[in-house]
């Protein structure tokens, strides 16, 4: 067998690509005209070379030597700067963005899987790479002619970077509750004046400058998340000339030290607090982006962008845990099988033991199944941007709505549990810091709490994206699963089989969805919404595991017959689990509400 | 509300011990007739506070600053000495122990929740005296009398610590492959050569010496594990007056570096390798213990016992971690309500939020039924020990052989799910190292791993302990859990609505044991023992949460009314997950047994 890359696997990602999304077929649209399979596929060539060989092996040096404040400036490993440099210099951070601003317009599901294959490698150091993006592609939609001509041309080249400033110390998942403040200045400026907290890529010499977006309350706003604007809060102003000018009041106050993820340095930052006084005013000066008191809004363009990017990490994550506890099961012999009762019988490889081997299906379902998610929600993006007609986009727009918080949430919780396998199947070893697994264990235990935690996206799941447009976004879910269990009627036995046990289970799902919406106290309709969450997830990706059993067709190469027995597994193992959520939930369970916390 | 401790709930431990099993009763039995509920309160006094003071102010340094090896030998933190030293003066490592060897006699269950006040406070400091005692009990059970008087003793005083060598570094979980060997000399003792993997405690300078107990083979043996012979090798060997002599030649070849656990040194230990000749011949002197070729099961009794340790462990992990998130939940406010309209009201504390207290409940459903399961084992070997008839302590006895994979295993999964949902309700401070959840979940982690894996406990209850003396383990289980169904009938309309639900689920299990035990091929019938005991661990958690609801009876106080609303989350949530997997089992599920390596 060739050697194959521990990172992912090229050849699951050509199947969901190619002979599932039909990418190519991309390419007959205007944007994405000047492209073909071939400039896909050189495109992922370096991308999966680039990680391999610039990001993959620093990945454990980001964990042990920590980001560190020396003189006031973070300070990164050295090899950081010359990774995500090669990156910049593919052109590769405008991967989608327009021509007209130097992008590549790319598909976005194209810049999905090769953001895979940097995460799997590195996702401390890609994470800086990803939040530039995210930032730039927010300031591209919301941002004026002058702040895309002046920070986001800058971002995309690789010699800004960008963050994304929302929670505060008091208010983490509580975005009401900030207390930032920009007070508007004579000259159009504001000044900016708060602590944010858990800001990611807060401080560091990576670049020229670092472009903050910034949440704040104008003074005599609406109360809540009605009265929060975006700001553009650069590290160091910049002139109109573009060159650098003063040091802004932006100071990094703190490091968090964490579990993971600990290449990706995470600040505590102040705005305003006096240690640079650029204008001779008080106040780190802030530019407004879109609208007063709407920068929740056009947050949540680039907050949903990044809870995709979460669920891409995760799987990542997932999916390399998974290619090296394969790698370690096929190479490690260890006992016999149950029935060899001679003990002088050479010991089998961990592949052979029906334990090792249910850990693995249960890592492939869920790192493969994630993946596909993802890829399709990628494609989905394309789609919203490129179909031919507005009712097509619609459609698509309200699946991609009820489908983020699923493809953000199932693949935290699921490939985060691959890397326990992976390292359950490691036995011993996998619990030393000498293998690579415990490290994706910890970084991917992020994954569940930032951009919105877990009970976050549920409560957005059953609280608000079931419930838009009459339920028209669970409808365009439930349309499309219906079309898939229709096409597996005349797919074979089998096929059929598994679209009838879909069907009965999505049936359950939008009668019990009913059934909660029919409720008419909120509280208690949302008590059980990460249960929702939870049931929802694993039926949607049974609908992925029929998609690829169907892609799979009859083909006897071991990929395909791979992907029709994983299905299995799936269907057998897993789908059942959303049994008892649902009857649960039917029951409108009080448990929770009932409770009084004196009690605990 | 009066501060409460942080690792362990008193209140619960004395619910536990008096309410429901009834512990003072002991008392009237002749071993334990010195003793009276106000020794074992005493006790509990004393180790609370030693846990408190002592153990739980290093726990983070032993993580942060890990063993290391200066001058060939192994340095641990400064602190833990004197915890351990302080620990020894009280006299508590001979708690069990027969009076005639210097022992307080005291009840196992006693000693049983003593142990998880030292494992919530520092689980890697109480590891060194939680394997001396380990060491010395199984050489009470095993050992000579002079082996006992010059090993034992002085590991009971403190002064000695001791060792389990099992596994090597190419046989992990299979004994059956190791290849330490022991060659006979003519004085009767050993000289063994080989090389010991994941020794913990397998060097230090805790105290004057270091008994290793290990397995070897003697040459000529028989195969396979009943080739096997245990062998009593000090770090130091010692004179007939007691007094040390030369240095043995066992030394420390290389430190496992952890994910967690780390101030538990952890060793890859070589026997005979030349490092010292202290009788002027090669290998290490080592003293046969028990009779040649039946060191197994001489090990097995120790390693029942660690593995209930194991359990006990990881529930205390689990305990503490539940607690300091309920703390926090309490303390830390956050957004409103679903149904709360209007921004401007104040914040509500966590523990409002549905999500929260699900979280809560789940944990608490983890560690109380853990804790309670544990004790339980306690009481078990108590009575194994002293009830009064044959019949009766062969009747614990089968019990104790059924519980056990259990007691490791359900502990192991699921406190340390109790550690994840402390990490998630603390949100991203509790993915930073400056508060305690994310280390208790680290190390809980090996929890599943260590003293027989999740998969080796599985084989074992499906394999063996489900088939012993004709499936009469398993029977003693049912009809213990029948027994307390037959109360709930009784104990008013819930209570008999839970005892229903708990009847059905074992009457499923049983069933689908027969079925499988009927299966001939072996490797299909043990093909998903994984799932089988993870089925039963939650079948027999179900049973436990109805005999607290039971001991609990119709008290109005808030631990009564916790725990009966505890056993309602659990009989709603929980136990409803063993309906797939019974499913899944009675099917005699083939998916990993039709699996093709190469597909993956």
């Amino acid at each position: 067998m060739p050697t194959r890359s521990l990172l992912l696997s090229r050849r699951d990602i050509d199947f969901l690509l190619y002979d599932w999304l039909d990418v190519q077929s991309l390419t007959s649209r205007k944007r994405f005209a000047e492209h073909a399979r071939e400039t896909f596929d050189a495109v992922l060539d370096v991308c999966a070379d680039l990680a391999e060989e610039k990001f993959a092996p620093h990945n454990k040096k980001n964990d042990t030597d920590e980001p560190e404040i020396a003189d006031g400036e973070v300070r990164l490993n050295p090899e950081v700067k010359p990774a995500l440099d090669a990156l910049a210099e593919t052109g590769l951070l405008a991967a989608t963005a327009d021509a007209e601003v130097g992008g590549l317009q790319l598909p976005q599901v194209i810049q999905t899987a090769c953001a895979a294959w940097f995460a799997a490698a590195n996702i401390a150091t890609w994470s800086y790479a990803m939040l530039t993006i995210a930032n730039a592609n927010l300031l591209l939609e919301h941002g004026s002619a002058k702040q895309v001509e002046m920070f986001v041309r800058p971002m995309l080249e690789g010699r800004f970077h960008g963050t994304m400033c929302l929670s505060e110390p008091q208010a983490g998942s509580s975005l009401a509750d900030i207390s930032t403040r920009a007070e508007p200045r004579d000259d159009g400026t504001y000044r900016i004046f708060g602590n944010k907290m858990w800001i990611s890529g807060g401080d560091h010499e990576l670049g020229e400058n670092i472009v903050h977006l910034v949440l704040a309350k104008i003074p005599g706003g609406p109360p809540g998340v009605k009265g929060i604007s975006l700001f553009l809060v650069p590290k160091y102003l910049v002139a109109e000339d573009g060159s650098l000018a003063d040091r802004n009041d932006v100071v990094v106050a703190g490091l968090n030290h964490k579990m993971g993820y600990r290449g990706t340095v995470n600040t505590l930052l102040n705005f305003g607090e006096g240690a640079h006084t650029p204008s001779g005013q008080a106040g780190a000066v802030g530019y407004l982006v879109g609208e007063p008191h709407r920068g929740l809004a056009s947050m949540f363009h680039m907050m949903n962008e990044a809870r995709v990017g979460v669920g891409m990490g995760a799987t990542a994550l997932g999916y390399t845990g998974y290619l090296k506890s394969l790698a370690y099961a096929r190479d490690r012999t260890q006992g016999r099988l149950p029935a060899a009762k001679d003990p002088a019988s050479p010991p089998v490889a961990l592949t052979a033991h029906a334990d090792v081997r249910r850990m693995l299906l249960a890592q492939k379902s869920f790192v493969e199944g994630s993946l596909a998610l993802i890829l399709f929600c990628g494609k989905l993006l394309d789609d919203q941007r490129t179909a031919e007609t507005e009712a097509e986009r619609a459609r698509i727009s309200l699946l991609l709505d009820v489908l983020t918080p699923i493809a953000k949430s199932w693949p935290s919780q699921w490939c985060l549990h691959a890397n326990d396998l992976a390292i359950q199947i490691h036995g011993g070893y996998g619990y030393t810091r000498e293998y690579d697994v415990e490290q994706h264990y910890r970084d991917n235990r992020l994954n569940p709490i930032h951009e919105g935690t877990h009970g976050i996206q549920a409560i957005d799941l059953l609280g608000r994206k079931t419930t838009i447009a009459n339920g028209a976004a669970l409808g365009a879910l439930e349309a499309l699963i219906r079309s898939t269990v229709d096409r597996s009627r005349t797919a074979g036995t089998e096929a059929a089989e598994l679209g009838a046990e879909l069907d009965g289970a999505l049936t359950r799902l939008i009668d019990v969805t009913r059934r909660l919406h029919a409720e008419p106290d909120t509280n208690l309709k949302l008590a059980n919404a990460s249960v929702y969450l939870e049931a929802a997830g694993h039926i949607v990706l049974a609908w992925i595991w029929l998609e690829q059993f169907l892609a799979a067709g009859t083909g006897d190469d071991d990929l395909r017959r791979g992907k029709r027995h994983t299905a299995r597994y799936f269907y057998r193992y897993e789908l059942p689990r959303t049994r008892p959520q649902l009857d649960l939930l039917a029951t409108l369970d009080d448990t929770t509400v009932d409770l009084d916390p004196d009690w605990l």
